[in-house]
């Protein structure tokens, strides 16, 4: 089994049972970063924030122990930064620049307080690195028998209109910021258990911990006149169909595009691909690794990269790579690669 | 064991196993009332929320199954009920209006998916019932062992100064805005097993299933002036004490001001007294009517009534009373009944 970087400082073996809940998160919130949104910040019944354009932008979401994340994968560090970034890319999916959170976590009275202490600190990092004004500005700590993390995200448009998914129109390009695969090929990376392999595509592994959406784009897509967007949570096909969807259109990928995604993976896939001791233990089929690459290109979701729509002719943003077009809707057929029906499966996250 | 109401109607077997998140989710969303804050409702990234006046307010709080709540004594509409009325105290805490909520839950992949429906209906009811205009406008459906409903409220000040928990001073009037420790005796009416008791004291036992927080008195004390306020979640002494710590006073209660809320208890306090099968099985002693009362008021909290201070000769906002007064801090002395320092034990939710 990989595991991840030690999760408990020797030397503070403190637990929340034996601090009490009001003492962890004291600790736990004095570790936050204060951002430029708070009126009234953590310690009262509620927050007040900034709202200078008249609206606010919010989105929910939540990590599940042994669903979303696996505490011998993830430090509580990565947990932390997971949940800021996860959550910011929704709201920065919607052309807004993200501005406060709030996070609350369900965890064993048995989990250690120094690990906690690592959760806000990655919570405190990734705001910091990724959304430099964002902050934490509340929370709330329970037991419960599994770590959950929910995360709820905030966002001022400021003065923008907010770009949602129903916009996309026959001929809009469509086109990703970010990246694709890298986190579901870390995921894969991990649960090999081929720690050489591991060590070797380390930087596929630390997307899959510590995911780095392009949070400036949304901004700049909303600028240049996004038709519509969203981010790609559950994989590049799955959310490509949710345009196709709300819009009413089909969505046409373009294989071409790819190749550029999938061959960053080949080597991690090549590992992979040539004995991979999980998949046989499982009983399941080992993949080529050109499958490996296109699998984890269509239908990884976590690296939580946004997908847009714009008109034909526009100068697409920096951070912005054309990958495909928009077309008049074909009956049952919401979602092409190149001229082929394609199956939108992503991940469900409760079917899995 | 009393058990609530069925949970599950007869005819419709479907489990988010069966049907899918997507799906699950959408059942449910379509239950919920629209609210008149959305300008984006739910089903893209985000929500986006009208907020006028350059502020929102903010607050999150989790419900765990077990700890917070047992699925044989409440059901789904309950629970969908009691996380919208234990959030919006918070935001009522704060002098404001609650506008909109995201509400996140975490359930086995067995749960039915008419349960869910029947908590979107709590969800609903309680908006439409408790703060007509305010709505649910998102949220999250993740599987795990053990039920997690994780929710996040929103309000406006409507141009009014937050009230917070440090602006007490020597000299103000004390006042409790709601009901007290009927919750509190409902819950354990509920653990006693005594049906009879749980029939002829329902109403108590409907407090705790189905609270019913004074709102509009959180912003008639904005108005009046109230110099700090909190919701009572943790019980009075508890979160008296906790005005007393954030504005450097000490806090007196006066117990003649408890009489009457304790009276109205005492009913059920005798049926519980006389013969409690559950506390005998469990080894613990058995109260008398009257410490059972007092235990309530001064500890129970569940009520989700508003603390708060107001200046010394303020006429107090209707459903305001009067319960004590705040004085010079004394040394090791936060909290007084009377002239008798109290330990503010109430419920820390994570050590119980």
């Amino acid at each position: 089994m990989v595991t991840a970087a030690s999760n408990s400082p020797a030397g503070n073996l403190e637990t929340i049972a034996s601090v009490g809940e009001n003492e962890s998160l004291r600790r736990t919130i004095s570790r936050l970063n204060k951002g430029d949104w708070e009126l009234v910040g953590p310690g009262d019944d509620s927050a007040v924030i900034r709202a200078e354009h008249g609206s606010f932008v919010v989105t929910t979401d939540t990590l599940v122990q042994d669903h979303d994340f696996r505490l011998d994968w993830s430090t509580w560090f990565d947990l932390g930064w997971k949940a800021i970034a996860s959550n910011l890319s929704d709201v920065a999916a919607m052309g807004a620049r993200p501005t406060v959170l709030v996070v609350a976590v369900v965890c064993p009275t048995s989990t250690l307080v120094a690990d906690l202490e690592a959760f806000a600190d990655g919570l405190r990092e990734a705001c910091l690195s990724l959304s430099p004004g964002t902050a934490v500005v509340g929370g709330d700590l329970a037991s419960g028998s599994q770590v959950v993390i929910s995360v709820t995200a905030h966002g001022d448009l400021e003065g923008r209109a907010p770009v949602v998914r129903t916009g996309a129109n026959p001929g809009d390009i469509l086109a990703v910021a970010g990246t694709l695969g890298q986190a579901a090929c870390g995921l894969d990376l991990l649960a090999s258990g081929n720690t050489d392999a591991v060590s070797a595509w380390d930087e596929w592994v630390s997307v899959q911990r510590r995911p780095q959406p392009p949070l400036a784009a949304g901004i700049a897509a909303a600028e240049a006149g996004a038709t519509s967007m969203l981010d790609i949570s559950d994989g590049l096909a799955k959310d490509a169909s949710r345009i196709a969807k709300a819009s009413g259109v089909t969505v046409q990928i373009q294989s071409a595009a790819l190749f550029g995604f999938e061959a960053r993976l080949e080597g991690a896939a090549q590992s992979l691909s040539l004995a991979n001791p999980h998949l046989i233990e499982m009983g399941e089929p080992n993949l080529a690794a050109e499958q490996y690459c296109r699998k984890w290109v269509l239908t990884g979701g976590e690296d939580h990269s946004l997908l847009a729509t714009f008109p034909a002719g526009t100068v697409l943003p920096r951070g912005f790579k054309s990958i495909g077009v928009i077309l008049e809707a074909q009956a049952d057929r919401p979602l092409l690669l190149d001229d082929a029906p394609i199956n939108p499966d992503g991940w469900d996250s409760v079917t899995g």
